[in-house]
């Protein structure tokens, strides 16, 4: 495959993705941003808001290249002085706290020295737990490794549960889901799985979205829902290596904190009654991780 | 000085300051936690908060021992193995959009090789800006600096608006302070000094505050005062030596982040309109260092 394929088939996934986000909730309004890279390339940027179900969404497309940056030469890309990277990344933030926070991504990367590779995943952050919710997910997710010989559900689940956990608050981020990255082996094949990711994910989530944005809820709900988020704010902020080396390499600000929460909160000391909706999500998170499939 | 008579003057800071903002807001909660650390030491966490002025403070006071943990044998206390420090952090989060938030630090270590310093600071955030709040803050500081031959205004100043700094906003976190750290010669003229500046921060703080809270504001002001405290969750998450060393070491979690605010929110690509007072705002912080006084 080409640059130009892997670009049109990622724009083609954003599109579709977004799409599927738009057509669920009528009150939403889209942003779309066209910019440029100084240094090379550059991005379209969609966001939805508005007073409906989805508070706060982003699916971004990039395709950039130049010189590699420092960050990038001491770490993936050593020895390479040129690197090209395109991807597609979304996240959804719904209104409603008992619809889950959903993140995905999907990338391609090349140096001048002839490396190639392919990363990606989606994971999903509930702020209530329905075991149907992870397990559908997971299901959906699983179904997609399992029809291909290149993909390994079982070695991404364990590597996404290791990927989206904050050290300091002994806590999972939410329930998982695959995380894969650096593939460098049967490029061909990795790519036709990745394809059927791409255009999995509204599958996987959208029916998820659909089956929870109308249950009633409210303030203590809101309250439970941002201080989650908080948490949100702080893998990002801490710890996502993404997240980290872009604010520290100069990319594009308003792209790469479009995945922060649309609000969240902090209290001192929060800790949820026994019994409660709010105690057994915290009880899942800091239980470790869990097959759901 | 000894370790005894500078916890008890730290303590004593501590009860002061807390004691000023209790004394400003009748409807306060106050919670006092006292904990201890696993590997040596403890402290105080004093938290206010409820439905008054004081939207959420913390005034903690920590003396913690040990031996010294790996972040710290690579920089700072590089060749020692035991180590020793004792300290005051406060953070005033008030619910007016109009009043700044204040936040100070004063610190001081040991470790067994003989090593000892001072270091600490304070700072001030508004999300309006009023000038005479600022040159009164600057003011007072600098009166503090300016009776002590060990102070060096000037120097501190500049060294704080350098640290508390966005390099991805290209912003200032707020109107700057005081930021000195190491301070390893003439540490009893030092000691002088940072004791008159524990109890001048109320003084330096608590007339702002008296000012600005009984000042009307509505939605709007409210929005831009989550926004901006979105910078400083990101301030304090992505660029703080202090926070990411304690999140990184398994520092009290609860006391770290004690320090982000109550309430913040993240609009994708905000832009306050020209000439509003949010403009003036965003222009003041982008514009570089100001002499206040």
């Amino acid at each position: 495959m080409k640059r130009s394929e892997i670009e049109a088939a990622y724009r083609e996934i954003q599109e579709q993705f977004s799409s599927s986000l738009e057509a669920l909730d009528g009150d939403s309004q889209l942003r779309v941003d066209e910019w440029d890279r100084d240094d090379g390339g550059g991005g379209v940027t969609r966001i939805i808001t508005g007073p409906g179900h989805i508070e706060k969404a982003a699916v971004n497309f990039s395709a950039v290249f130049g010189p590699t940056p420092t960050g990038l030469s001491e770490s993936v890309a050593a020895g390479s002085s040129e690197f090209y990277a395109t991807g597609v990344s979304i996240i959804v933030h719904p209104r409603n706290p008992n619809a889950p926070t959903f993140h995905a991504n999907i990338r391609y990367f090349e140096t001048d020295n002839g490396d190639r590779w392919f990363g990606g995943g989606a994971d999903l952050t509930p702020y209530y737990l329905f075991e149907e919710d992870a397990t559908r997910f997971h299901e959906v997710l699983k179904a997609t490794c399992d029809s291909h010989q290149v993909s390994d559900y079982r070695t991404w689940k364990s590597a996404c549960d290791r990927y989206f956990y904050l050290p300091h608050r002994g806590e999972a981020r939410g329930i998982g889901g695959l995380f894969f990255d650096h593939l460098t082996a049967d490029l061909e094949e990795v790519w036709d799985f990745q394809k059927e990711l791409g255009s999995s994910l509204s599958m996987s989530y959208v029916p998820i979205l659909e089956r929870r944005v109308g249950i009633m809820y409210g303030e203590e709900e809101t309250r439970w829902h941002e201080i989650r988020r908080g948490r949100y704010a702080e893998f990002n902020l801490v710890w996502d290596r993404g997240t980290r080396f872009g604010l520290e390499t100069g990319g594009r600000v308003e792209s790469i904190l479009a995945s922060l929460p649309p609000r969240a909160s902090w209290e001192y000391m929060h800790e949820p009654g026994p019994g409660t909706r709010e105690r057994a999500l915290l009880d899942m998170v800091r239980a470790g991780p869990r097959d759901w499939v």
